[in-house]
């Protein structure tokens, strides 16, 4: 796993020299109608002769079908072994192009542009790939690094600023499990003055710094998952009723769910508590949940991270601290759930 | 790529073994009606509890929409990442199996029982896993090995004729790419007299050799694919046509093909050539192809092997010799089934 995958910088320029020695036989770009509009016309005369392949943006949309549609259109275009698929977008172009890459004709090459805050300082780093099936997120899938990532914080100028604090809620939580500093450093700045290639770069590395310790999950990189637990649930739940929420807005849900189990089980204390559940309702705009919570909490059975029929959590014992496979029951999830209710 | 990871013998000796110290916190086993009626009750009793998930036997499910009936099976069960798939059955359900367990949830623990010849000596051997796209073969896949192969040619008691002849023609492949003594010792003997235990192992081992000296097919793997560039076409001329053939039958009449190409243009001699050919028709029926050759060649076109608009090809340059990346033009691919038709 290694870290020098990741380049940052003026795309433009990275680029040119990248591909002045490229060995590909054929190179595809993978785009939604978002990024061939605001994103493309930054990269498409620094790249070699290629050719488009266009889906729909929207996490509804990170399905098998889009799959299927995207393997025919590298069919099509005869991409073999020896081609380069290059994802030009956020979390879903980058997760379900490369698991389209990764799994056609047994595996290509592919490069990951991630344009959204989210995808840059998440979903492209680690290798986490796949799509949704059956309401569940990223539910098939596997792992696999992108040949390179680029970062080139000049995307996020055209992202709208619900999209930016989407991304920030990944921003917070590295700072919640791994990075105290960083954490205080946010909350004592203004939003519009918040300095963002420093806060990608400094974001960036504490995932990495997880990431390459256990590539595959097996213990340290749970931490990752804080707020994931609650926040896929919750955000499955929407999924399902045909009116999605982004991805960070669910997860900033978890993250505050999950600091009131932490506060309860993992020793956090209720000062913490407090300061992170301010700060949370200064970025994030509340959002209603059922009034049954067992919506919710049903869907936390098909958590990735269980074994067996217990629920594992990732919960913080001090800002800047936190524990992977606490085990909490359905019934702390709900209490939770309430608590996020009541904030 | 490790080798401890074939177990050969007697499988209700060999599964009480490993399933006493199981760490497994379900499991369930993929059947076809086939294994269900003829090998599921062999293994049934020494198994630990477990579930089935039944799909239909054959190449022409071997596709997205059977992965989806597995994956969604594998949800309903609420398999966990800690679960074990046992894929019970040919290369279908290998394959296929394989790939549903790599990549539900981002991958977990999968065995494979082969119970036809072909998976035995072949499908099961190397960690290829996938599906059929557009017609195409494995076209959809990656790589990763199982947990566990077990070997037991007490299944091959319940195979049909054909499917044993299916499978023999990788067997004839290993000799005549990398063991020329193998390949004399079968066309010495009669059919009713073959040592089968000693056939598989002398075969897979071949195949390990082979695999493990190139697990990702860069280099020396790929003389694997002797055969295979037009038996694929050929194959996936009939899949298309409704009326599919035999996976082995098809790589017979590649063999035929290839052979003759390897003579033309890679030094095989005439002599051996004869020898290949009259041993092919001892075992295998011959089968008519369509008048048209382009309707075959124009499928090498899409083959996995491919780099840019050349056909790549594995030739022989003796009996029990072979060399990879031979480039060869449409026409003489056309030629070659002329060849078959003729012979």
């Amino acid at each position: 796993m290694p870290t020098s995958n990741i380049i940052f910088g003026d795309l433009s320029d990275n680029l040119k020299t990248i591909f002045e020695n490229a060995i590909y036989s054929k190179m595809a770009v993978l785009v939604d109608e978002n990024t061939l509009t605001h994103c493309y016309p930054r990269i498409q005369t620094h790249l070699p002769e290629h050719q488009l392949i266009e889906i729909k943006s929207g996490e509804t949309n990170k399905n098998i079908n889009t799959c299927e549609a995207i393997w025919t259109a590298m069919s099509d275009l005869q991409l073999d072994r020896s081609s380069l698929l290059i994802n030009l977008g956020g979390g879903v172009i980058g997760d379900m192009g490369g698991f389209c890459a990764a799994t056609f004709k047994r595996g290509i090459d592919f490069i990951n542009i991630p344009t959204t805050l989210l995808a840059q300082v998440d979903a492209s780093i680690g290798g986490k790939l796949g799509i949704d099936f059956l309401g569940y997120k990223n539910h098939i899938g596997l792992f696999q690094e992108p040949r390179f990532i680029y970062i080139d914080e000049n995307f996020l100028e055209t992202l709208p600023d619900e999209q930016m604090r989407s991304g920030f809620a990944e921003v917070i939580k590295h700072g919640l499990i791994y990075d105290d500093e960083s954490f205080y450093y946010l909350t004592s700045a203004n939003w519009e003055d918040l300095n963002w290639r420093s806060i990608i770069k400094q974001s960036i590395g504490v995932k990495q710094e997880i990431v390459e310790k256990d590539p595959l999950e097996k213990g340290l990189r749970k931490i990752l998952n804080f707020g994931h637990t609650l926040g896929h649930a919750i955000e499955s739940f929407f999924l399902s009723t045909g009116r999605p929420i982004l991805h960070g807005e669910a997860v900033a849900m978890g993250m505050i769910c999950e600091s009131y189990l932490s506060m309860k089980r993992n020793g956090l204390d209720p000062s913490s508590l407090d300061m992170i559940c301010n700060y949370m309702g200064n970025v994030f705009k509340p959002i209603g949940l059922p009034d049954r919570n067992e919506e919710i909490v049903e869907r936390l059975k098909q958590d990735k991270k269980n074994t067996g029929n217990t629920i594992q959590c990732t919960l913080l014992s001090a800002i800047g601290k936190a524990d992977y496979n606490v085990t909490i029951s359905l019934e702390e999830a709900s209490e939770s759930i309430d608590f996020y209710k009541g904030f």
